[in-house]
């Protein structure tokens, strides 16, 4: 087996059985039928020789822009053991590529024997008529087991919504909770932060009054990308919450009122939160895209917008358009409703999920939640970290 | 004076003379000459009475979702004070608006006797021909006094980049300087992290090695927006520094190589750093422009790339416009060069400014820094926070 770049573990079920060198490429023929072409810039900037790549790092020494501009292979050739075997033209440089991890980085696609995989990332968008929302899972088994735990995180990315049961109603449980994901997100509310009815409460959170559909500190460049409510005590009457799939809201939005959509994507809002001590204010489109025109983040908070600052022109359709948003955050049909029993740690991607909760009566018993933040590339990371590791347990002895 | 929505004071040397209502906007003059249209929309969703905004979070609690669509104002007229009244048509609401409040918040510009004010937070490019780039303060001052630390920050906001000198130089001074903005921002590699060579490194930057200019971490999501570097200790030889501004270095490749920037910004790179516990991923275009086409984010990182991921046909130009941009990271004209002395500490927007070294001899003494990171709002809402607190300390008593 070849060196590879980073620490995975990759497929040994496909070799390279041919190569062929064209001017701007190689050709390369795995064992399964796959043909994909590898240009040569990229071969010559993924060689993971360890004069190339820092072999206890596994991070890249190599600086292409040091290195010829035209090199192309002198050869090109399926090596005794699977491998692709390079020779560089200019400077007799020797590259030697592992068949599973070139398969896995293959980027030429159309011309292979196997389809192209969907994404294992990809969301499942969902609203109230969907069955199972929030998937539910046994908080201890989480706490205490790498297996559980994969299975609640492959349910949170894919669904960006997810309840765990049974958590010890400790004043750290939920801390601990989203330190099995990496590390907590420590914003101006604390690391952990508390959500009750107060006497002089530091943000509308704190009172009894209704929330209205929202993300938490839509007025932060970096919007954290997860949540945790943790469920101590309620007891209270009313409160109970609402929760909708922003990506299915904005699909909704984009089919029934296109010129809102594109209005909601282009004209930044101001987002702000100003307390005695702090001030973080924010520009930002309501909806955001990415460069392939999916909604990567929905900003929604009523109660933290400053105020409007665009084009004179722009105004009355910002207007328009966000209340056709907070409209559709008020639509039954796309919302799940549920109440939070003790125990309960709901974890949801505060960059897509939008939560709000009825008023309740706070003379009428005892309501206390205590949240964190986290970050996505987090839960990302961790995924691949237990992947990786049930795919080297899963390797013969 | 009346109610604002939030914790600022307002100028009082503009009162409101005049208001007259149309049939969708309030044109209001001012002691000054000034004149400016608010939408009604815009005025109604602003109003900051108790009613509509809570006094004590000072967030805001109506929502405009509920409200009528077509609620047009009765009457709106100069107050006795120097406020804008208004009376709203369908419900009878009173609003009555601040007069300096509603003079910073105008969006009607060309209208108005004053020039629209150049933002103060607009960037002062710099290469390596601008005079007095690192600016320096002094360390000590900037710890205790909130007048220098609001130099200090003004001119980080402004250039990017900054030195403090006679930093003590103590395991936890680093922190403490950037506690001094607000919340460190805790990553894979700590809270604060040392960078020296080790013989078992996590990061190329615990070798001795060259590192070519670069951000740090730009394979986070949310990559850290400051940095700063704490010399606690430096007597080998070689190591000096490279600095570039990230938004001169686009500039010079916007107008130079309008090719490569276009596919700069438009053609993602895969971005990865993995270890054995962790593996991080994030595709993103090298320069990160925001709607207006301005640059806000500059990812430079050779050993922070993955293998690209990209259609078959933009590898090449993706290949060709990384190089171009790497070279203008080599060119000296650009580039400002600084050795740390112990006691410096170096701060810098990490999403802005590239950093580099040269490679050092580890046997030839001893070298080591000590690191945090820090974000950009956090830097913004200190700096509004110093600002509130001193014009407030103007006021008359």
């Amino acid at each position: 087996m070849a060196l590879t770049p980073d620490f995975d573990t990759y497929p040994d079920d496909v070799t390279v059985t041919n190569a062929r060198l064209a001017p701007r490429w190689v050709a390369v023929s795995w064992s399964d039928g796959t043909l994909a072409r590898f240009h040569h810039a990229w071969l010559r900037d993924n060689c993971p020789c360890a004069g190339c790549v820092h072999q206890v790092t596994k991070e890249q020494v190599f600086e292409f822009v040091g290195a010829p501009v035209d090199n192309p292979p002198s050869a090109a050739e399926a090596g005794d053991d699977g491998t692709l075997e390079v020779v560089w033209s200019v400077d007799g440089h020797h590259s030697s590529y592992d068949a599973g991890w070139l398969f896995a980085y293959r980027y030429d696609d159309g011309l292979g024997a196997r389809p192209t995989e969907v994404p294992d990332d990809a969301p499942v968008v969902w609203d109230g008529s969907t069955e199972g929302v929030p998937a539910t899972f046994d908080g201890p088994a989480v706490l205490a087991d790498d297996e559980a735990l994969l299975e609640w995180l492959l349910a949170l990315r894919a669904y960006g919504l997810t309840r765990l049961r049974d958590v010890p109603t400790e004043l750290d449980a939920v801390g601990r909770v989203a330190a099995r994901i990496g590390i907590v997100r420590e914003t101006n509310f604390g690391v952990l932060w508390d959500v009750r009815s107060e006497v002089a409460p530091v943000t509308n959170a704190n009172t009894s009054f209704a929330l209205p559909p929202h993300v938490d500190l839509a007025m932060r460049e970096y919007q954290p990308g997860l949540q945790f409510l943790h469920c101590i005590e309620n007891s209270t009457r009313g409160g109970q919450g609402t929760y909708l799939d922003g990506l299915r809201v904005a699909d909704v939005l984009r089919a029934e009122q296109p010129d809102a959509f594109r209005v909601l994507t282009t004209v930044p809002w101001q987002f702000a939160n100003r307390s005695p001590v702090s001030d973080y204010r924010w520009a930002v489109t309501p909806i955001v895209l990415d460069a392939a025109g999916n909604v990567t983040e929905v900003r929604v908070g009523n109660w933290l917008r400053a105020p409007l600052a665009v084009a004179f022109d722009d105004v009355e359709p910002a207007y328009a358009a966000l209340r056709a948003l907070f409209e559709l955050t008020y639509r039954q049909d796309l919302a799940v409703r549920t109440s939070l029993e003790p125990g309960d740690v709901l974890a949801f991607d505060n960059r897509r999920i939008l939560h709000g909760r009825d008023a309740f009566e706070p003379t009428s018993g005892r309501r206390f939640l205590r949240g964190c933040y986290g970050e996505r590339d987090e839960l990302a990371s961790r995924i691949r970290i237990l992947q990786r590791a049930r795919r080297e347990a899963q390797l013969p002895r």
